[in-house]
């Protein structure tokens, strides 16, 4: 272990990308690997040994991948911020890593701070494929996109989404984009809001999904969205084909203008 | 276990994809989880229990990825063709599939009706990436693409391949494309080869990846080539980034005028 001797605390923002699959989610659970946890812990081997709390902006589900999650942590050991993010990142493990750090202000939350958060659902619309499908949903029946890009306008807006999520305290939330594209047979479902409730991605993209199958219609999601259509309770698209591509910080809590996303 | 009666023996060719990581390489031995071995297994299952030999059109090292290898095998039980094919790919593990069956030859074999093999090689060239180094090799130090493409244009064309790869009987190879390729900080190397030797691709890579770092010139690459170079024993690039993309068939062996790819 490296000897450290106390400096000033400082407070930290970073970018973290992480493989989720082998992870139990972002947030500590006793016993469990989690993405907080093993950063926690990398963090007390470069300080004092004393585990220190580690923030994300998103609190991503087990088994959903991060190219650009944003964490807030506080560091009072003797290594320089360069010096920092590298022994940080060389004691991650090969399916989490750590970009450049920034300092921010003492008080920096990164879930407070998010102007907004943007995920990306993958599906591979095509034959059983194993090495899409680490990152993928496969779904063999031919979806159709352009159904699904239309129902996807109508979750855009302020709305109560209750019957698609756990929330806190306000189950409303502002969705600003859903862009549904195509490639081949790679279908993405980007969803940008300016924060989300538990598992709300995956229940829109299964909601986005019924379309995309002719199961469900325009009209049947509208119904979904004001709570009136069946239960949403269950299906939620799996944790595989999710991934927070990017958080957008705001100005006031961050001493950079920061933005952390994909390079 | 599917119930079976002997049927016609019939030959058949399939595109085969995994994701190599978790697999000792194509060929079958003793002890290790294969390729050959899965499928052979797979196969047993369907027939009549006894193990048939399951051939392929390039016997890929282990830890090396394919989106579309070509295999050959002959099965004599009451299934047909369509059925067949979906049974077997229901019995394989999520690393391992198979796409759909075609008749061809009693002699058929992958190995010989190949016109052609093309492999790619991916390099993340840019801080350390959980997502993108499962199927890539990263590499942080920025890559000089354009002298690479250069510098493999020396391997293009009927060469005696020694001094890259343990081979058979004759080292004679003919290159007949060397492709690279930046998109952002994804670097691709497509090689394409009537055949390869034991480790070629990965020693052509691993000199194109000393020049793009500037440790190697073209006119060491072609000293290299002309086997009076360095001995390249050992420096061949990691598996990981490795993935056969395409096999071309000739019309002679096959029934199909067939050409497995990647779709």
């Amino acid at each position: 272990m490296q000897r450290v001797r106390e400096g000033t605390p400082a407070r930290f923002s970073a970018r973290v990308e992480y493989d989720g699959t082998d992870f139990a989610g972002f947030q500590v659970q006793p016993g469990k690997r989690t993405v907080q946890g093993v950063l926690e812990a990398a963090l007390a081997r470069l300080g004092d040994g004393v585990e220190q709390r580690v923030d994300g902006a998103g609190r991503t589900d087990a088994g959903v991948h991060a190219l650009a999650q944003v964490i807030g942590f506080t560091y009072a050991g003797r290594l320089a911020e360069a010096e920092l993010g590298k022994a940080l990142d060389a004691l991650l493990p090969p399916d989490l890593s750590v970009g450049r750090l920034q300092r921010v202000a003492a008080g920096f939350q990164p879930r407070y701070a998010a102007r907004y958060r943007e995920y990306r659902y993958t599906v591979w619309n095509g034959p059983r494929s194993p090495v899409r499908e680490r990152f993928a949903l496969g779904v063999r029946t031919p979806l159709d996109t352009a159904a699904m890009a239309r129902a996807g306008s109508v979750f855009v807006g302020r709305h109560d989404f209750r019957s698609f999520g756990a929330g806190d305290r306000s189950p409303v939330r502002t969705v600003s984009a859903v862009r549904v594209r195509r490639e081949g047979r790679l279908v993405t479902i980007d969803v940008r809001a300016d924060s989300f409730l538990r598992g709300m991605v995956r229940r829109i993209v299964a909601v986005l999904l019924e379309v995309g199958l002719g199961t469900m219609d325009e009209t049947a999601v509208r119904a979904a969205l004001a709570g009136s259509g069946p239960a949403l309770a269950g299906s939620a698209a799996p944790a595989k084909g999710l991934c927070l591509r990017r958080v957008a910080l705001g100005r006031r809590t961050s001493l950079a203008n920061g933005e952390h996303e994909e390079r």
